[in-house]
């Protein structure tokens, strides 16, 4: 895979299209601009403008983006003109909270499994969903070929769901179990632990 | 405030603190090196000498880290020799899942409160804390003179909240909405939704 363009302005493409989406819907605006947008993020103007730039031509001096425009160039780069089926692994507490989270919807994803190992959680509803068995995991990915996944389970656990995930073809995980797990090339994997979040605030504080 | 050592390398250092951590007590080992952290990381055993280096001398050549050592010395720089009183504002599904989250255990912070607006949830039971009315918040926080707070409101509540926690002292704040938030210079944010790290990967496939 190329990676001639940075992470990091891989990176702020979503936070863009997050802002992009809320001037439009909440606000119902057309046009913004570099500076509008920057200022809203407390992101330079002149670093949006390069980060974009990268991609092509999306605005006009003196008159900005047409909004819909960029909207939808920031789907096709990021590849959300397409919904995401997303497995999600683990229905403890925070399996629960993804199963009935709509931050999804129009984003481009759509959880659409949850499974756990807890014979007293499967057949449970968690939103739309009814908790299935772990046992199933491989059938159902591999049936409907899913990318993405969602790991909720215990740190011990999470590296043994990662290969299995990743044997029968996801290819882009992100875990929050509080432990670094293993990838080959070519699967993207992305964390998220409160823990780490506040420790690295604390050191400011 | 001063920040000569780059944020991205404070990031790391609880990565390294966690990882530590599990040498330590999951496996039983009293020490470690660059190479062995780098290799369970994925990070190279360069760029851990280079980080800890911000911070004084840690290991010797050739012996490497003493674990207990260094994990002492990272929970001191990251201000984790204390035990921080955390409060979650939102008793939502995810401020469920954080109420009965042992993962914060030993590692710094408590959850000590959980606050939300819904009549009906005020005084449920959510691990072990009762949640409380946010009219309480601010006299819970300055009475308890609270630093350290986890935003898991609805977007459009997000920087209100924020407004709040910042008036009456909080300088650390995890926000789960997934709106930008704007804070004064000397407040420490952080944030965390899904979709902008599904939309971050994705771009990959």
């Amino acid at each position: 895979m190329t990676r001639e363009i940075p992470d990091i302005v891989i990176g702020r493409l979503p936070i863009y299209l997050r802002e992009l989406t809320r001037l439009a819907e909440d606000e119902g605006k057309l046009n913004t601009s570099s500076h509008e947008l920057g200022k809203r993020l407390g992101i330079s103007s002149a670093q949006i403008r390069k980060d974009l730039s990268h991609f092509g031509e999306f605005g006009k001096q003196g008159t900005g983006y047409h909004i819909n425009y960029l909207t939808d160039q920031l789907r096709d780069i990021l590849k959300l003109t397409q919904e995401w089926d997303v497995a999600v692994v683990g229905a403890g507490f925070l399996g629960h909270a993804l199963a009935n989270y709509h931050g999804f919807l129009h984003r481009g994803f759509r959880i659409s499994w949850i499974f756990d190992s807890d014979t007293t959680k499967i057949g449970e509803q968690m939103g739309e969903l009814v908790v299935q068995s772990v046992d199933e995991l491989e059938t159902v990915i591999t049936q409907n070929n899913v990318k993405v996944a969602v790991i909720a389970v215990p740190a011990s656990y999470a590296q043994e769901i990662t290969d299995r995930l990743v044997t029968v073809g996801v290819r882009a995980i992100l875990s929050y179990a509080p432990i670094h797990l293993n990838v080959p090339d070519g699967v993207e994997i992305s964390y998220s632990d409160p823990v780490i979040q506040l420790q690295r605030m604390t050191y400011y504080l």
